[in-house]
């Protein structure tokens, strides 16, 4: 066991503040890292917050997580002391499920340890995430992580890369497929770069016109104002494929008249309201609507050799550890380009 | 032109009464069939009570035509007179969109003339359907009918037949694939025994545990009781594909965890409210909410040899054409077992 410096929620209506919590001893398997940057996910507000429910308190989020391995176990194979390593959403799953043989360790039937805010395997040991000078995992759910690449940009990737990057190879993004992106922000930003770099033409949706020239930066090919009717409809029956990475309720009907025949809008954000879904639009183009959770970790690793081959990085502006609370309050409001990610040298 | 007569609606609120309307000249690409049985579509109902918005009245409805082929035009090809003929929902279409090119009129770009309600590809020519003596149909849109069938249970192939077979061949239903079917009226009835009859697994998803012996009758293999929390909770994550063919707003998001990895519910009613549909349901195994819209003309026809070579039919409750208002009550009521198809030798 090691004691260990964070920062915690202490409840779902007070400020972040630090917090000492012990890992555990470094077992055979394991690897023990030493973070060095750890992304801000909305998903750390929605569960710091309780808006999903069931939050577990004290919490210490964080699943954007990237460091140097400083210890690793007795049988441990794929990493050596001195590494970079990632971990993102998942620190372990049941191995044994049909989902979890075949790499799609995401959706396990039996049980996700989620990095936190979550229990391990024993059903009973709390989770707790990257906001943390370390942290011990299994080796089998820690990723390889390039030196090739800015190291503060790559956290990122282990959540907001991984989750736009799965549905995008699942509904074959590419050349001469057309992908629409709502919403500019961290999840929607490494899909524009991800999407741009598969090959496929890239659109974002956006209500904001001030937003274009950024968007094209990224890679974007086209951008379309949601709110200008003219312009939207011109991109009626038009998309392949709608990555929705708007985390908050919106009316999503207007984007599904964007999809043509067969085409699928596939949410990655989550929004703890149900959204009405219009049937009229499903059924007279037999487009779909769909979610998509992260990605297994085999495809985590793949996603993040793409990205060094193609050198992505997310867009981050880094941040001290006792700045997190004006962060959260500012990633509300989407004031932020396009991922906060703080150095845990500062902690 | 020819006078013929038909049974309208002559307004949102008022019975349908006996009408005479103008069928055109066969024009040289036209068959001019004397309409036999014509099934009542729930869609029927939707129309006549104008809670879809924007009917037309006076309107003759009906959209499940058999009939025999009394004239044709002079070039004319595929049918010849005294031969039998279908007409489902659909009367022409652009002929000339992508859509249309690839046999899938159902979904044309440009403007489907619907059998009823709708206008021909003038945009003008208001259309006249099923509850009527006779019917004149450009030939592409018409449908070769086996004369080894009951002629009265064919009817409804020609719209609650299609609408389920496309989407279980669309999703690839058949032997090792587990098909759940919600509802179990017109469509439903249809989806089970096409289902059973490609080799899935079907199970009937029921509110009424008293509708498990008629379930099974039809080809199920099992049988859940929706409001059975036991029941229900041995087939969550269980379901490649459900068939939802309920055209009243129901909650959907219970149906959606029964859904396995990847699973699609598809929806083929056509509820006016819009559902609300959570996220995490979808997040949480890729699970996609679709819909589907009848089939195309060549699918169509599969269908109804496909059903000639199976032996399948729709169960039918016959009736005279002056028994329409009453049906209706009792179609909403779901009071049919599982299709009323109107004699048009009554009128």
């Amino acid at each position: 066991m090691s004691a260990t410096k964070s920062y915690a929620a202490p409840t779902a209506t007070s400020p972040l503040a630090p917090f000492e919590l012990e890992r555990r001893a470094v077992g055979p398997h394991d690897v023990l890292i030493e973070i060095l940057f750890c992304g801000v996910c909305h998903s750390d507000v929605h569960q710091v917050r309780d808006e999903w429910g069931g939050s577990r308190f004290p919490m210490v989020p964080g699943h954007e997580i990237v460091g140097r391995v400083r210890q690793v176990g007795a049988h441990v194979t794929k990493f050596r002391e001195g590494d970079l390593a990632g971990v993102g959403c998942m620190v372990d799953t049941c191995r044994t499920c049909p989902n979890c043989a075949q790499g799609l360790e995401q959706y396990c039937d039996t049980h996700i340890s989620f990095t936190y805010n979550s229990t391990e395997q024993d059903g009973q040991t709390i989770t707790y995430g990257g906001y943390s000078k370390q942290v011990v995992v299994a080796e089998n759910y820690v990723l390889h992580v390039s030196d090739k690449l800015d190291l503060a940009g790559v956290a990122p990737l282990l959540c907001a890369g991984i989750t736009t990057y799965s549905p995008l190879r699942r509904w074959d993004a590419g050349p001469g497929t057309r992908v629409g992106v709502v919403g500019l922000g961290g999840l929607g930003h490494m899909a524009v770069k991800l999407a741009a770099a598969m090959g496929a033409e890239v659109t974002v949706l956006s209500t904001s016109a001030s937003k274009e020239a950024d968007a094209k930066a990224l890679g974007a090919h086209k951008f379309v104002v949601t709110t200008d009717k003219a312009a939207l409809g011109q991109v009626q029956n038009y998309f392949d494929l709608i990555i929705n990475t708007v985390a908050v309720a919106i009316d999503l009907n207007p984007y599904m008249m964007l999809l043509r025949l067969d085409g699928t809008m596939v949410m990655v954000g989550l929004p703890p309201e149900a959204p009405q879904v219009q049937v009229f639009p499903l059924v007279g183009k037999r487009r779909r609507l769909a979610g998509s959770h992260i990605g297994g970790i085999a495809e985590t690793q793949e996603m993040l050799d793409f990205c060094a081959q193609h050198n992505i990085t997310s867009d981050v502006e880094v941040i001290p550890m006792d700045y997190i609370n004006e962060a959260y309050e500012r990633l509300v409001k989407s004031d932020v380009k396009y991922r906060f990610v703080i150095d845990l040298a500062t902690l």
